[in-house]
């Protein structure tokens, strides 16, 4: 079912929702994150919150009944916590859609509604799990509350995905680049702000932590002032990952600093992919996770190879019981 | 005025309000995150959320007007992103207070109400921002929604700070020992669950990076298993900040996977400190990271001896403008 239609019926069936609760794990977490952010700016009466699996199975909210939506994700549908929570989700009454690639995974189960979404046929499938999530925070807030820049959302969307391929495709020599003068360095930090907060997350906690073993932590770029800068100095590798929209003047001044401080810096902007020419101004923000998830995923490809450790080599994950 | 006075006021004035909103810079940002989870856990109605100032500043919620509460914090009450995020709080119309060691400073000027807090006098002290944040969080709950564990809440507050400050007396010894352990380590990941994770936050942001211009990673330790476990290896360096409450398990899986795989690990721990004897079950969550708090600062302070490098000194802040 489309998400539009997903909305409609829970609208149907439950006319006051009061709560959207955002529950994955890892990169799914994160993926969900610009629905979130979305909600958050712009939503005046849902309330909204964003668990790791884990902690919601924990410290269920007291808000978790019928009056709430809970929007889960699993790439394989298979992840412990998640699981889970959909299990606690239900048993409150709430209103459960998950997203996942996997079909009949045990994350359907207790599905009230399941988008199944692509991931490994391009650089464009693997935002669809970030662009359902996003596409159901628009519908939810459309339908509950009513929204000016539903329109101009659904030109962002018809956008996205052929520039984010595009964008992915033509970074192949900057990313040859990057990985080239990041291969041997013990430690990468990540920044970012606005919608794209948790790209960098998940860039560091995922691309860099778990996949290539590199130690990295990362900050909000309006953070890094009060704290992390004080870290900098020359040749101390960052990534910074600049926003397109209300946000840019944060990055823009954590880049001065780099700069002036001569830090290693690596800049993927989503000014330089064109997606101020692609997708309407007054919805702009929403749209750089995608659009750089998509070509940092080549960043990391290059790294890979270029370090000799392929993206899915694990010590852990997949081999042992934790 | 004490924090039930003001939201009693706030509430003569409004009587409905639909959102709570957490703004600070750094450490205060993170000493409000007990706050928003304590409202985020508890709250039916109310919307919850919590900024870093500069992304408030920049993409101000829809819902900032004049039926907000914005809470904002700053120590020394000159943080020019939370000093502007109350220009911007008042503006709107919102209703605004804001929590200071420093009168008459530049926060102080657009806000409705102001809490002073001590913080150099003692380690308990020091809590007293995170403690007025918690406290107001628990007014406004009280009095918009009802909260039965009010009076449990009460007896919270009436203990953590008096177990705080001695429970930091007594860590010393525990302190020196991680001192001299961590030294000369190049990089230490922190992490925690519930109220406490941005405990970890500050912990990993400011006492190392900031105040030691050591490497630092920081994850919820649910999120642990979900990419950052890949990093673990014989004598990898973490500091585990362990709540007794409902998110207790997820801390103890984590430090069962650490001691598994003879990771450096430190553990903070509010079991050891008394926190179960001393606070109602039914609230002791929300006083963990109080108690750590305290107790981790003393540990801060003995690796800045074993070091030679002051909690005070900086490069950059304090010294240059940026």
């Amino acid at each position: 079912m489309e998400p539009k239609q997903i909305i409609k019926e829970i609208k149907g069936k439950q006319e006051e929702i009061k709560s959207v609760i955002f529950v994955g794990c890892g990169a799914s977490k994160a993926d969900l994150y610009p629905a979130k952010y979305f909600l958050d700016k712009n939503a005046k009466k849902l309330r909204i919150s964003h668990y790791t699996a884990n902690e919601f199975n924990h410290a269920i909210p007291a808000s978790l009944d019928e009056t709430a939506i809970v929007i889960s994700a699993s790439l394989g549908g298979n992840t412990p916590e998640t699981v889970e929570a959909n299990a606690k989700a239900k048993a409150a009454g709430a209103h459960l859609i998950s997203l996942t690639h996997t079909h009949n995974s045990p994350l359907t189960k207790d599905a009230d509604y399941i988008i199944y979404h692509r991931f490994g046929e391009n650089y464009a499938a693997k935002l669809e799990k970030m662009g359902y999530a996003l596409t159901l925070a628009v519908e939810i807030l459309d339908q509950y509350e009513g929204y000016d820049q539903y329109g101009d959302m659904q030109i962002g969307f018809s956008k996205i995905y052929d520039l984010a391929q595009s964008a992915a495709e033509s970074a192949i020599v900057d990313a040859k680049k990057f990985a080239e003068a990041y291969k041997n360095d013990p430690v990468v930090y990540v920044m970012s702000s606005g919608a794209t907060t948790e790209v960098a997350y998940s860039t560091s906690i995922c691309l860099m932590m778990e996949m290539q073993w590199i130690n990295s932590g990362i900050f909000h770029s309006g953070e890094f002032f009060h704290g992390p800068f004080e870290i900098v100095d020359k040749d101390v590798p960052f990534i910074l990952l600049m926003n397109c929209g209300s946000t840019r003047p944060i990055d823009a001044r954590a880049l001065t600093f780099l700069k002036r401080f001569e830090a290693k810096t690596t800049v993927v902007d989503a000014l330089d992919y064109g997606l101020s020419s692609s997708v309407p101004k007054t919805v702009i923000d929403y749209f750089n996770p995608m659009l750089i998830t998509a070509v940092f995923r080549v960043y990391a490809e290059q790294l890979s190879y270029a370090r000799q450790h392929p993206l899915t080599k694990r010590r852990y994950m997949w081999k042992l019981a934790y």
